[in-house]
Order: C-alpha cells, then sequence, then structure tokens
C-alpha cells in the first residue's frame, strides 16, 4: 500500500513539474524568435518562473521518499 | 490507507501550484516581449500572482504531512 | 479511510484555487500589457477577485482539518 | 465512510465556486481594459454575478459541515 | 453509505449551478461592454435566466438534505 | 446503496439543466446585444426553449424522489 | 441494485435531452437574429427537431420507471 | 444486476440518438437561415438523416427491455 | 453478468452508429446548402457511406443479442 | 465473464470502424462539393479507404465471436 | 479472466488502426482534391502510410489470439 | 491475471504507434501537396520518423509476448 | 500482479515517447516544406530531440524488464 | 503491490518528460525555421530546458528503482 502512494505522489509531481516547465520555455523560445533583442531579459525571467514553478513538485518528491522511508 | 491520502494530496497540490504558476509566468513573459518598456510592472505583478497561487497549494502540503506524521 | 477524505478535499481546494487564480491573474496581466494606464485599476480588482475566489477553498481547507483532527 | 462523503461535497464546491468566479473576474477585467469608462458599471455587475454565483456551492459547504458533525 | 450519496448529489449541485450561472455573467459583462446602452435589458435577461437555470439545482441540494435527514 | 443511486440521478439532472440552459440563456443575451430590436421575439423563443429543455431533467427529479421515498 | 440502474439511466437521459435540445435551440436563436425574417420557418423546424431529439431519452425515462416498478 | 446493464444500454442509447440528431438539426437550421430557397430538400435530407440515425439506437432500447423482460 | 456485456456492447455500438451517421449527414447537408446544384451525386454518396458506417455497428448489435439468448 | 470480454471487444471495434469511416466519408463530401469533376476519383479513393479501415476492427468482430463460441 | 484481456486488446489495437488510417486516408482525400495532378503520388504514399501504421496493431491482435488460444 | 497485463500493454503499444505514424504520415501527405519539388526529401524523413516512433512500442510488443510465455 | 505492473509501465512509456517523437517530427517536415534550404539543420535537431525524448521512456522499458525478471 | 507502484510512477514520468521535451523541441524547431539566424541561442536555450524539465521526472524513475530494490 506504501509504495502505490509513493508511486502517485512521485508521477503527478514529475507530471506537474513538466507541464508547467515545458509551457513556460516554450513560450520563451517563441517570443525570443519573435523579439531577439530582449533574449537576456526574457531568458533571466524563465530562469526565475522554473524555479517558483519547482518548488511544490520537489515538496512532493520528499513527501514520496518520506512515504517510502518512513 | 494513510499513505495514498499523503499522495493524492500532494500530487494534486503539486499539479495545482505548477498549473497556475505556468499559466501566469507564460503569459507575463508573452507581455514583456511585446512591450517591453512595461517588464518592470509585469514582472511585479507576477510576483504578487505568484504568492496568491501557491498559498493554497502550500496548506496542502502542509494537510499531506499532517497526514504523515500524525 | 479519515485521510483519503482529507487528501481529496485539500487537493481538490488546491487545484480550484490556482485554477481560479491563475485564470484571473494572467488575464490581468494581459489587460495591463495592452493598457498600461489603467494598471492600477486593474490591479485592483484583481485583489478583489482573487479574495472572492479562494473564499470557498479555504473553507473546503478548514473542513479538511476538521476531517483529520475531529 | 462519513468523510469521504464530506471531502467530496467540499472540494467540488470549492472547484465549482474557483471556476465560475474566475470566469466572470476574468471576463470582467478584460472588458474593463477595453472599455475603462464602464468600469463602475461592469465590476457592480461582477458583484452581483459573484454573489450569485456563490450561493449553491456554500449551501454544498453547508452540507459537508452537516455530514461531519451530525 | 448516506453520506456519500448527499455529498455526491450537493457537490454535482454545486458545480452544475456554477458553471450554468458563470457562464451566463460572464456573456453578459462582454455584451454590456460591447453595447453600454442596453445594459438594462441585458442585465434583467440575466436575472431571469439565473433563476431558471439555479432552479433544478436547488431541488437538488434539497434531495441532498432529504438523504441526509430521512 | 438507495442515497447513492438518488444521488447521482438528481446530480446529474441538476448538471443537464444547467448545461442546457446556461448555452440558451448566453447565446440569447449575446444575441440580444448584436440585434436589440429583436429582443422580445428572442426572448420569447428563449422562455419556450428552457420549458424544453427543463422536461427531461424535471422527470429525472421526479424518479429522484421515488427513489428515495419508495 | 436497482436504484442505481434506474438512477444512471434517469440521469443519462437527461444529460442526454439537454444537450442535444441546448445546441439546437441555441442554433435557432442565433439563426433568427442574423436573418429575422425566417423566424417563423426557423422555430417550425425547431419544434419539430426537439420532437425528434426527445423520442429516445422519454423510452429512457420510461425504462427507468419500468426498473423501479418492476 | 439485470438492471444496472438495462439502464446502461437505455442511457447511452439516449446519448447516441441526442448527440446524432442535434448535430444534424442544428446544421440544418443554420443551413436553412444561409440559403432559405432550399429549405424544403434540406429538411427532407433532415428526416432521412433522423430516420438513419436513430434505427441503431432504437435497437438498443429494444435490446434493454429484453434484458428488462427476459 | 450476461446482462452488463449485452448493455456495454449495445450502447456502444448505438453511440458508435449515432457518431459516425451524425458526422456525415450534418456535413451533406452543409455541402448542400453551398452547392445545390450537386444534391442529387452528395445524397447518393451519403446513403453510401451511412450504409458502410452501420455494418460493424449492426455486427455488434448482433454480438449482443448472442450474448443474451445463447 | 466471458460476455464482458465478447461486449468490451465488439463495442469498441464498432467505435473504431464508425469513427474512421465517418471522418473519411465526411472529408469526402466536402472534397466532392469543393471539386465536383474530381467525384469519381475522389470516390474511389473512399472505397479503398473504408476498406482498409475495417479491417482490423473486423478482425475484431471475428475475436468477439470466438470468445463467445469457444 | 482470460477473454477480458483479449477484449481489451483486439478492441483497443481496432480503435489505434481506424483512428491512424482515418487520419491519413482524410488527409489524402483533402490533398488530393487541392492537387488533382498529385494523385498517384498521394495516393503512393498513403498505401505506404497504411501499411506502416497496421504492423504494430496486428501483432496486438495475434497477441489477442494467442491469449485465446494459448 | 497474466493476460489482462499482456492485453494493456499489447493495445497500448498500438494506440501509440498509430497516433504517432498518423500524425507523422498525414502531416507528409499535406506537405507534399504543397511543395510537390520536395517529396523525395519529404518521403526520406518520413520513414525515418516511423522508424524511430515504432522503436519503443515494439519493445513493449517483445514485453507482451514475454508475459505471456514466461 | 507483477505481470499488470509491467504492462503499465510499457505501454505508457511506448505512449510518451510516440506522443513526443510524433509532434516533433511532424513539425520538422512541416517546417522543412515551409524553408527547404534549412533542411539539414532542422534534420539534425530533430535527431538531438529524438534521443532527449526516447531517453526517460527506455528507462522505463528497463523499469518494466526489471518488475518482470526480478 | 509494489511492482504497480513502481509501474504507475515510471510510467507518469515517461509520459511527463515526453510531454515536455515535445513541447519546447517542437517549438525550437519551428522557431528555427522563422529565423534561421537564430538558430545558435535558441537551441542553447532548448538544452538548458529540456535538462530543467528532465529533473523531476528523473528523480521520479529513481523513486521507481527504490521501490523495486527497497
Amino acid at each position: 500500500m506504501k509504495t502505490i502512494g509513493a508511486g502517485i505522489a512521485a508521477g503527478l509531481a514529475a507530471l506537474a513539474a513538466s507541464y508547467g516547465n515545458g509551457h513556460v520555455i516554450a513560450k520563451t523560445i517563441e517570443s525570443m524568435a519573435r523579439q531577439p533583442e530582449l533574449s537576456g531579459q526574457l531568458r533571466g525571467t524563465m530562469f526565475i518562473g522554473v524555479g517558483l514553478i519547482e518548488a511544490v513538485p520537489i515538496i512532493a518528491i520528499v513527501i514520496s521518499f518520506l512515504i517510502l522511508f518512513l
């Protein structure tokens, strides 16, 4: 029973992080191709955004480890 | 049984935060590329928005910890 | 059995708040980029909207705590 | 068994209220940016709309409390 | 078993009313911003529509109470 | 077992009526804003349509009552 | 077991009739607003269409009654 | 067990017939509003189409009766 | 157990035939309104198409009868 | 248990064949209305396509018969 | 248990082959109507494509036979 | 139990390969009709793409055989 | 129980790889038809992309083998 | 029970990584075809993006190994 809970948490966290990051990075690349002179500023905002998005999935990964080892 | 509840809560919280943040940050990057002179104001609103969005998922993470350790 | 109920309630509440807030804040940022001179009024309406949206999910969070500790 | 029923009711109510409110408020902000001189009237209609939308979810919240404490 | 039935009925009723009302009110606000001189007539039709929409969900809420207290 | 059947029937009936009515009324308001001089005729057709749509959901509500009290 | 079968049949019949009728009536109102001089003919076709659509859902309602009382 | 099978068959048949008929009749009304001089021919094709569509759902209804009374 | 299998087969066959036929007939009516002089040829192709589509669902109906009476 | 397997196989095969054929035939009718002089060639390709599409669903139907009679 | 596995495999294979083939053949017919002089080349590519698509579903059909007769 | 696992693996593999191949081949045919002089290069890339796509589904088919015969 | 886990892992991995590869290769073919002089560079990026995408699904395939043989 | 948890985690991780990478790489190829002179910068951002996206799915793969071997 323990492993199914850990599997669901880890799988949904991976899905969540990939969906959010994929959306942001694809938008960044599209915007850089449209306005090349802004690429530094856009890439900076992208890094901040990726950091903000990955916060909660990584806590969910931590919960998944806790479920396994507790 | 305990771990499945914690897994569902943590996984859905990660999905929720990533969906909301990804939507807001992608829109911000798209708007910054269209109106570069407003980038400071847009990024400020983005930080406020991310903070407001992450409030409820983080409480859900807390509930997930409570389910595990109680 | 108790923890699954709490997990469902907390997870759906997080999903709900993030969906609603993400939609409103993204629309606000898009509108601010289109009409910069209205940004104060738009941001004010955004704060009211976020407050109105988060009312019911936070009650659902409260119910989730009640399920755990009762 | 009692807590799962309460969790489903509270979670769906939160989802419902956030979906409806998010849709209405986002539309209001978009319309205000397009026609700034109507912003008072639009915001008034928005408050009426939010009140009408939140009526049924709040009754569902009440039912959720009844399920828990009865 | 009783509480799950009540939870499903109340949750779906909340979802239904919010979906229908949110759709109608958002359309009304969009139309008011496009044709401000018709706002009285549109808002009147909106109130009639909200009343007609909420009829069946409120009966479902009544059924949910009946399930709980019978 | 009886209450789950009643809950499903009542919930789906509420969802059905709200979906159908919301679609028709939103279309009516949109059309009234486009052609204000036809608003009487459109609103009349709307009332007929709402009556026709609510026929089957209300029978489903009746079946839901029958399930509960039989 | 009997009531769940009746609930599913009645609920799906209500969903079906509302979906079909809502689609047809909304299209009729949209067409009437575009071509007001054809409104009699369109409304006539609408009544025929609603009658044809409601045939099968009403038989499903009859089956639902049969399940309950047999 | 018998009634659940009958309920699924009748409910899906109602959904099927309403979906198909609603699609065809809505398209007919839209086409009649665009080309009023063809309305006789279009309505004739519509009746043939409705007849062809309702063939299989009505056999499914017959199967549903057979499940109940056999 | 037998009736659930028959119900699923009959219901999915009805859904399949209605989806395919509804799609083809709606497209035919739309094309006839755009090119009235081709209506004979289009209607002929429509009859062939409906015949080809209904082949497999009707075999599924036969399987459903076989499940019931075998 | 045997009949549920046969029902699933026959139902999915009917759904598959109707989806594929409906898509191809609707596209053919749309193309014939746009280029009437190519109607022979298009209809020929349609017959080949329908034959190719129905190959696998008919084998699934055969498997469904095998499940029933073996 | 054996027949359910065979039914799922055969049903999904039929769905897969029909989806892929229907998509390719519909695109071919649309392209032939737009560029009639390329119809030989397009139809040749279509036959290669149909052959490549049907490879894996037919192996799945073989697995379905193996499940039944082993 | 063994056969259900094999059925799921084979069915999903067939679905996967057909979805990917159908998407690529349909795009190739559309592009060939738009730029006939590139058809050799496009068809070559298509063969490489089909080979790359079918790699993983065929391993899944192998796993399905292993499940059956091990 | 072991085989169902292996089947799910292998099936989802096949679905994942085919979805990702199909999306990338279709986009490449579309871009090559629009800008033939860049076809070498685009195809090179495509190979890198396919390699990056297939990394995780192949590890999932390895896990599926491990589940079977461990 | 252990293998199902590992299978879900590995399968969802593969789905997540492929979805995110496929979205980003397809956008990159589309942008490179539109602005060939930026291809170096776009490809660099693509590599960073793929690295950021694959972080969480690979941790989920690690959790899947841990579930199997612990």
